[in-house]
């Protein structure tokens, strides 16, 4: 089972992932532990397809996956380790490597 | 620009569209017109990647496209015509598409 | 039925659509009609596939289908209409869409 | 890097992939080692594409890539390991993964 963040790796995370926000735990009908969240605004639908298409590629590789949406040239992506109940390493890895695909945002 | 569904296919959204539920309108920080939606089901991500990479297709070919949503083996699909305040025949047509797709569900 | 390109227009391929090679007839076991080429490089499959999940929406908006091939980085994307014995329009808006995807090749 | 299947495994092929065509070593101007193959039909393209966004997530966790087609309702997809110079465990295992997806062909 994946393990939280250590408390050195949970505080860089505003300097490593700047892009993301640190969303706090929810709870109520629709419960989600602490999660980061990132927006992207793309061209058209065509454009937000395109790279949603190649987040897909990467959630199966890292076998782990978002909690995403879309709405026409918009997507939204929240990451979180059920699991674990917050936090891990895995969501920092996946948010590396969606960071890396660069370029996308209008 | 697309006109409102008519009282009468309005009235008849619940047997024509039996999958899908109607949503009433939302006021407040995320307003929404009244709106039609489905929930997905498959085995795993990969089902459901597949399945949402054809949704892409009818979108795109519809000129018509959803606010949509995944967590791994789960897809909801929300249609509305924002720019007509409401449903539309484009909503219609789109999630008459979408059933067409078929067997999806585990 | 869509007709074939006038022979004005057929000219004119070279110098609007520069990227595409125009290929010959071919008899055989493979029959295939007169028609256009492009290759496509990318940075690894991931780019690649990104943008086959764009040339997908395309070709179904305008219900018109490539004979296309992947390995990897590489893309190769072949346009004819069978229907029609030839090239057509159908092939020049959908290499013109392609083209306007942009920035693909690495 | 990975080694070829043994005698043993390259002789179970037949057995144990029925599916696929094995095809001999190709010479010439696009060489090519030792391979095996599948064809695919389906109804429509929308459900030849739902299948090749599964395959591409599946070449991607496994990090070995087919050399595959598509024209409109048919996808031909071939499998070898180039790096290999022949038929590794790589692509009995992409092949396996990829006769899992089940149910695709009409």
């Amino acid at each position: 089972m994946p393990t939280r963040l250590t408390k050195a790796k949970h505080a860089a995370l505003a300097t490593h992932l700047p892009a993301w926000t640190l969303l706090a735990e929810e709870a109520g009908a629709h419960p989600r532990p602490e999660a980061i969240r990132r927006r992207f605004h793309f061209a058209d639908f065509s454009a937000a397809w395109g790279f949603m298409s190649r987040v897909a590629l990467l959630a199966e590789q890292h076998g782990h996956h978002p909690d995403w949406s879309n709405v026409w040239n918009r997507v939204e992506i929240t990451l979180t380790t059920h699991d674990a109940g917050g936090l891990t390493e895995r969501d920092v890895a996946l948010a590396e490597a969606i960071d890396a695909l660069g370029g996308a945002e209008v």
